[in-house]
């Protein structure tokens, strides 16, 4: 991609009325653009980091046999008074109104009541099962509060998967060993450490569930961790203080602000049984099915990486989720000379050019700082904010040493290399 | 995929409630649930067409130089204050209701006024020239009937591009040849002919507008076309009757009702003016940016493709956008015989599954029938309801003669070759 044809302009400064890190970053490097408080658009550089954050979720989702869905936004009351959630939702984060013809409708927070009702069509038998299911779309909460920018939307972007069970041996398997170690690749992939902690399940249940927090100062948890033997409780059910001893080992207990990235919860019968997803076992008998739920915050994934990864210029992705691998930077002495195209036919133009069209043939990703308006002090800065990887230079400096300045974002110092050499290095 | 673990079972008879071809087929096959009319979910089957369809579109829009964006379904009413469509919208299509802070706010019917206040951040000068954005995305239009089926959504799948340029000139030329290149090229791919009618804008703008219309007595739409030249028109604003001539060429007009898959519109400067999205030309004159949109509906293009490629039992899906290429089917006598393994193992099943393995192994999207409770008439009966383009059969008489059983979901007669031949014609 050319930088010269780029949707979406670095900015200068802090936009006005961000105060989390995350969304600072990421506005002034034009990943998002914010329509309202928790409200963001994303523009092609994020589109691209949450096409590959995406992509790693739909890979090990597919691994442990998950199947793609994709439900519907608007919901009617009824299939929620069934559970009991229109109101209970309705009182707190669900968005309600009535359309034109005076029906009520509402907006999904979550789809565990519509997947269950899918699934009656499913469902049947013992035979049926196992059965993973997963979505990754838009969700919407009516927050009142909505100020860490990407880490709580009133619209974001979720992964749910949800799984289908004939009792709740067959979940704990699942839920213990097959989800956990999925999750930990998620998160270990998108270059973020998570600690497991017990926590409540605010408004969607009532049992004990499963948070994967990853330890930031920009979170809205607070949790307490033992180092030691991994150990973790969120402070809402929590009676641990920062250096108690830890319950399970007797280690330390620290106590850490954190950002959840994922949840699983079980449902057990919650859904299955008010919506009456049955199924018959062996003997033809008639059981509720027993069901888990297992959640990742995608676009909150992204404002936790750009959180965690970044230092006082800008960002710094990790490879894996990075909206390009390398940055290649050309520095023209000659830009100021009209006209435009006597400047791409300069030899430090032409040599960007070559590179560029090379780097593409090889199928390596590339932002390409063609723009000739910019000086080095500038492109250099722009670079740093956007945070891709690899920044690669072109000038004349490079040309007469017949090779190019590579760099790593995560790296001070730069070195000059052949060509050849940098296919050899972003190849690592 | 293995069908007995595949989420989404086919029904035997028509859905209720549902009138259209379309939707009773999708519904019937498990590609889509009916959660409201106009109000669909996708099923794995369904969520495979819809990501090929937009695959397809996305080839197609990046090979114009389109850039993707993805924006936000939560609208703040001021923004849309400002072109008047606040209200205009509101007394026709946009769901609109106020959060619990008492905040005006819209679900995105549309998405002109985001694009067009996001790109003040990328457009000041004539050198930002030309920018082609997109989205592939849920929108949401509070219509008051919707019996169509997909071909008429209350939450629908849209592609829209839009064009921004210095000029009217410009504007031109990408509308009546790139685009119009690209657009028939997309529906050329999704196995659907067009015709493109002159048309009225309805509530987005007061100038005329094209459509990419597929004829289809599903249609909505009324077109005048003539064979001859091409020559199209909505009759909306048509004065033309079945059997006139061709304004045009003199050709004899005939009526049709059509489907309406794509669209577009010059929308000149009638949002950039409101919204202030202007630019300063080579001598430093501010000028308001002209811009163009582009609309294909996405899950309209999954109705329309399923109302036009189907028979009296069930799909015929174009191998660009089938769910899977090949149906496998294993038909194996010995299924009654517990246990199950046992059947696994029988030299059918064994046979089934090493040709399922084998085709996977080459890249080949296979549904693969191993429902050991079905009989053949019921897996025959639900493969040509589903409509995947070719049916390959195991089964003791195709072991016998060394062979597989291949047929065209298009054509009546089976024949058996070798696994080796088979690889091949598919391969076409």
């Amino acid at each position: 991609m050319r930088q010269s044809q780029l949707f979406g302009k670095t900015l200068r400064g802090d936009p006005k009325d961000e105060v989390s890190a995350n969304a600072k970053l990421l506005e002034r490097g034009g990943f998002v653009y914010k329509t309202m408080a928790g409200v963001y658009d994303y523009l092609p550089l994020g589109v691209r980091v949450i096409e590959k954050i995406k992509n790693i979720i739909r890979e090990e989702m597919n691994a442990i046999g998950g199947q793609e869905v994709y439900m519907t936004a608007l919901q009617p009351k009824e299939r929620w008074e069934r559970t009991g959630r229109w109101k209970e939702l309705g009182a707190e984060i669900m968005y309600q109104f009535k359309d034109r013809s005076g029906r009520d409708l509402g907006i999904a927070s979550t789809h565990e009541e519509s997947l269950t009702e899918i699934a009656l069509r499913s469902i049947s038998s013992y035979k049926d099962f196992p059965l993973y299911v997963y979505q990754i779309q838009s969700k919407f909460r009516d927050e009142l509060r909505a100020k860490s920018g990407l880490l709580r939307g009133r619209e974001f972007l979720m992964k749910d998967l949800y799984s289908f069970h004939t009792d709740e041996d067959d979940l704990s398997k699942f839920y213990t060993k097959t989800i956990d170690t999925a999750y930990k690749k998620v998160f270990k992939r998108c270059g973020i450490s998570v600690v497991v902690a017990e926590a409540s399940g605010g408004v969607f249940t009532k049992e004990y569930t499963h948070e994967y927090q990853a330890l930031s100062e920009a979170g809205e948890d607070l949790i307490f961790y033992c180092e030691k033997c991994g150990f973790a409780q969120n402070k809402e059910i929590s009676s641990l203080k920062d250096g108690d001893k830890c319950p399970k080992c007797k280690g330390i207990v620290k106590a850490s602000k954190s950002i959840e990235v994922g949840n699983i919860f079980r449902l057990g019968t919650k859904y299955s049984k008010p919506l009456g997803l049955l199924y018959a076992d062996a003997k033809g008998e008639k059981k509720p099915v027993v069901m888990g739920s297992y959640g990742i915050g995608v676009s909150r994934l992204m404002g936790t990486v750009a959180e965690i990864h970044n230092d006082g210029r800008g960002l710094l992705w990790p490879e894996t989720v990075a909206p390009f691998k390398v940055h290649l930077i050309v520095l023209d002495s000659a830009k100021k000379a009209p006209p435009s195209k006597a400047r791409r036919a300069s030899p430090v133009a032409a040599s960007g050019e070559k590179l560029y069209k090379n780097l593409l043939a090889k199928g390596v990703e590339v932002l390409y700082d063609d723009r000739e308006e910019k000086s080095a002090g500038e492109k250099f800065a722009d670079a740093d904010l956007i945070g891709i990887p690899w920044r690669v230079v072109v000038s004349e400096k490079t040309l007469a040493s017949k090779g190019v300045e590579i760099k790593r974002r995560s790296e001070k110092e730069a070195k000059i290399i052949s060509e050849k050499e940098l296919l050899k290095e972003i190849r690592l």
